[in-house]
């Protein structure tokens, strides 16, 4: 696995999405995450196809991170099933994934 | 390759995004298909610049099922040359991928 | 690495970003740049959570290309530390990788 990662979340609405973005974050578990766009969700749920709208997360952390911030996202979402995964950076210019790496190291004595 | 993929698509327009987007989940193509954004493209196309507002689509599947979802795409597609391609899924909670999986298997006798 | 990618970066407001996007584009450092939506973002920055409006741009290239677009980029980009990243396209309909490929490939005699 890519040691750096996105990881893309949807929540039901921009409240949600605010309230996992800045928890994962006061938290180190993403040095960033970004309010990307409200978005249109057609999917399968129980046998029937569903739409909804929801807002799109993106989160920048560390492959090593990644169950953890799954973790403390499901804890603050609505969602039975709620879509968490990670996309690798396959490249990144040296100081900006110097960042994601410190910002998301865990506080001395945490 | 990974084992499941997003496959990022942009459409001319928010109706032909909408259509593609029912048409793979009801085929089960993808698992689900979201409408992101409009967006603008700035782009190469025979010797000269380009620029067109689009519609950015993301949709969830598997790897296995990509060249299935790629071909029902174009026959929705109004381009000659579609923008469709996968990023791979390194990381996710296993019952998000687990929902990817059964909800792109093919119907019984299907 | 893949041998195509999709570049991620953020620019502070709609006009840095179309500026980077023209430009790119202009030197065939990447097939195409997309405008992708206004976000919010929330991050840490020397020692203190901030949130700022930003606009996200995906552009496509090929991971050879990937330092020297980095390098444009940065010329252009009034961050200390901006966002530049690249995540790999694993699957992709041919004729779309072979125009990333033309697209990006240096101008004769340039």
């Amino acid at each position: 696995m890519a040691e750096f990662v996105e990881v893309h979340v949807t929540a039901p609405d921009r409240d949600v999405a605010e309230r996992i973005a800045s928890a994962v974050v006061a938290e180190r578990l993403a040095a960033a995450a970004q309010l990307v766009a409200p978005i249109t969700s057609v999917y399968w749920w129980r046998g029937e196809i569903n739409q909804a709208d929801e807002w799109l997360l993106f989160m920048k952390t560390t492959a090593e991170r990644f169950d953890e911030l799954a973790a403390a996202i499901r804890e603050l979402h609505p969602y039975e099933v709620p879509q968490i995964f990670a996309v690798p950076l396959v490249a990144g210019t040296p100081d900006y994934l110097e960042w994601i790496r410190r910002e998301t190291a865990p506080e001395p004595g945490a």
